[in-house]
């Protein structure tokens, strides 16, 4: 990622300083710890891998997120012994990775993957004042699809007891991106093997009424084209 | 999921037995541990997310993976310090989510996914024999892109001793699905809120051949109507 003017450069972008954690060992030109591009694949995608260990045991469970700054946000329901167990100072590892492609090459060997993927680390609490568990669900569900939040009732005072909410600040993360067709040796060109990407993404089909939806209410804006557009 | 005529059940098939790692809690009616729904999540899916502790500190990384029976199989570089952890008979937790859509509700507590998920928990081990794990790389392939492993050049020496498989043996596993529109309260229906489902697919564009392509070489026919149907 090419770093942008310093007198544009974004309040609070730096880089994200290697740890044991997050030292990018394989490949490592694939890999960055620029928070731009960390924050840019965690606004990019959709669920995180959560992981975390109980008496030697992972768990990784997919998640919900939201973000701000560099702080990450995830709910569940207060009844749930995960959000106990998550908002009891333990380390937690989050993983948001956006699949793009396939990459085929003539020889099994040089096959790969294209996809931006994000590795956090950090120590996840459970945040209790009303109207930072508030701002926190805004932030999830912004995240989720923007615009939604300000359509739809908020929660009431029952449902928040009802809903944990936990905030992570980020302390180690690392981002590996990689994009660009296949990398074959060079004896393997002449091969007759179609060798290319086959590109993916997660996309939208056109929005399903709920069959109890009143007649007359439209689609709303921020969904209007969301049958056009990935998610990613 | 309904059990299937007993006389036609496929063999193999069976409940896996849930444990203290993988027992229902939170919303119990949409998990299952039947391992046909288990399976076929498994096979849907494209990317793992892996994750294991070390020191108590938990990792959760994106991988490939492949399946036979109850066994998945992971690779990587023989160098990467994550094989050689992984290897090392730990602990270690699979988790593989296909998102099906947002479940758009009138009222935020009530929003959702739409989803299948799978957690498999067992303890991985490295493949040493050279034809067991060209037997693991095969299915690795053919999990990813289903026809191309005959089609490429196949591992030379070199390259599988570069490569390291292991082979972890599912010990428990349960899956969770929901699908279907919103469930609203009785008292949110009247709302003038658009409710329903935002359905979201990973799809597969048209296939970007390699700039290096020698001409007069044919798109495989595993790969022709890749532009039209979805991984899952």
């Amino acid at each position: 990622m090419e770093p942008t003017k310093a007198g544009r450069r974004p309040k609070g972008s730096s880089v994200l300083e290697p740890k044991a954690r997050t030292e990018l060992r394989q490949l490592a030109a694939r890999g960055t710890h620029e928070w731009e591009a960390i924050a840019a694949i965690l606004d990019a995608g959709l669920l995180a891998s959560v992981g975390f260990s109980v008496d030697g045991q992972p768990f990784v469970l997919p998640m919900l997120y939201g973000r701000a700054g560099r702080t990450l946000y995830l709910h569940g329901a207060a009844s749930a012994r995960i959000m106990t167990v998550l908002g009891g100072a333990i380390p937690v590892c989050v993983s948001v990775t956006l699949v793009d492609g396939m990459v085929l090459a003539r020889s099994a060997f040089n096959h790969s993957m294209n996809y931006r993927s994000v590795v956090a680390f950090g120590t996840a609490r459970t945040i209790e004042d009303p109207r930072a568990k508030l701002s926190a669900l805004r932030a999830l569900s912004e995240h989720m699809l923007a615009g939604r939040w300000d359509d739809v009732r908020g929660p009431n005072r029952s449902e928040l007891a009802q809903t944990a909410v936990l905030a992570m600040d980020i302390e180690e993360a690392s981002a590996k991106v990689r994009n660009g067709p296949p990398i074959d040796d060079e004896a393997d060109l002449p091969r007759p093997t179609w060798a290319g990407v086959l590109p993916l993404s997660t996309v939208a089909a056109a929005p399903v009424a709920d069959p109890q939806l009143r007649p007359g209410i439209a689609l709303p804006s921020y969904l209007e084209n969301a049958g056009e557009a990935g998610r990613s």
